[in-house]
């Protein structure tokens, strides 16, 4: 799903959008139309597929584990997103970013883990395991880590191994830790607290801005 | 030293200046006068008292720890600072925050720590250990800490103390981590790799944008 703003005649920097455990949603639509009101023009991925979308979370899970059980394939899927996204004529082939949520956080962070010619990376409550097959690369992408601290998907010791492995690999990172905040903390519909997910008003809106501010780093001011 | 723009003729929000190791000095006067170009007015702190600047590096250390050894007594001089800076007539005294670098951003933890009613504190690469006398209080400050992951000062261990600490003390706290970045990276008269001190240019405008919008979620956008 691509999405620009046709009142604009100039290629714009792309954003891919890359999806959460569920699928390709409205939720990730939302944020790719989002991002088109500011200037860019975004692809909203669909990593698994055809439209796919579990009827209930454990079949999503079985999706999600089949990729992170073949990172290699995963990052394929990705790098063949992001070469589709640089084809379309709206889109400045030479200035790409990306920005996923929960899995696809995971998703963005293996994007950068390959050395893909990509200007930047934000990943969302992400998933930080190193995928295993991306160790001697360099990380060519900035990356911007937006992280709940109380997110038991992604824990303390989890930060640490990611801080160690992306500066072994000369990645220009950031990791912004948010306090009393868990996983899932941009989704409106997140109210799991048992489960460590949880909608965070405060937090959702800092990640954005935190988000916008990168985009202008990269790429510079849009016009609107 | 209180820095403000005097072509304003209403109260502004009013922001301490707190100095690193080395006594107050022409670069957090230079910070001072900074904010108030932002539409703040600043109030560049001397916690050591009277001008106190040592002639070398181990003198300033030993006022240092003078106070490091006597939290209560950092609180307080702290305290009366914020106190201070409220009864300016150029200052709104419902609308206050601090910022410290190094030491000084020890030192803006520790009025936050205190559970002063001050709307919120910035850390630049402070350093994090509690003072042992604050466990028990409520933080009413937001906080953000910004802050190099390579700081020797400020390892990984401290980090996660420091968010153990805030967290049970009900804090609004957030850490903004560089990597690839030491000590003191916003100081350019740091160059000293060896010992963990080297200024960044990436990391320094970094995080001056991160405390700026940090400000504007405090106090909303200045007047200009």
């Amino acid at each position: 799903m691509l999405a620009w703003d046709d009142a604009r005649d100039s290629a714009r920097p792309g954003i891919l959008v890359a999806h959460t455990i569920g699928g390709r949603s409205e939720f990730e639509e939302g944020k790719a139309r989002r991002l088109a009101e500011l200037g860019y023009v975004a692809l909203a991925l669909d990593v698994y597929g055809k439209g796919t979308q579990g009827s209930d979370f454990d079949t999503n899970r079985s999706f999600m584990n089949a990729l992170l059980n073949d990172r290699g394939e995963l990052q394929s899927r990705l790098l063949a997103g992001l070469q589709f996204m640089r084809q379309q004529p709206e889109v400045d082939a030479a200035r790409t970013a990306a920005i996923g949520f929960c899995f696809g956080g995971l998703c963005v962070l293996d994007i950068a883990r390959t050395g893909a010619d990509i200007a930047g990376v934000v990943s969302f409550h992400g998933l930080l395991a190193a995928p295993g097959n991306t160790a001697d690369n360099t990380v060519a992408a900035k990356v911007l880590v937006l992280h709940g601290w109380d997110d038991p998907m992604a824990t303390p010791d989890a930060v640490e191994a990611l801080a160690k492995e992306l500066t072994l690999m000369r990645a220009d990172w950031q990791l912004h830790a948010y306090g009393n905040t868990m996983h899932a903390f941009t989704n409106p519909a997140a109210h799991d607290p048992q489960q460590g997910k949880q909608y965070d008003r405060g937090a959702d809106d800092r990640s954005w801005a935190a988000m916008e501010n990168f985009l202008v780093e990269l790429f510079g001011k849009q016009e609107k």
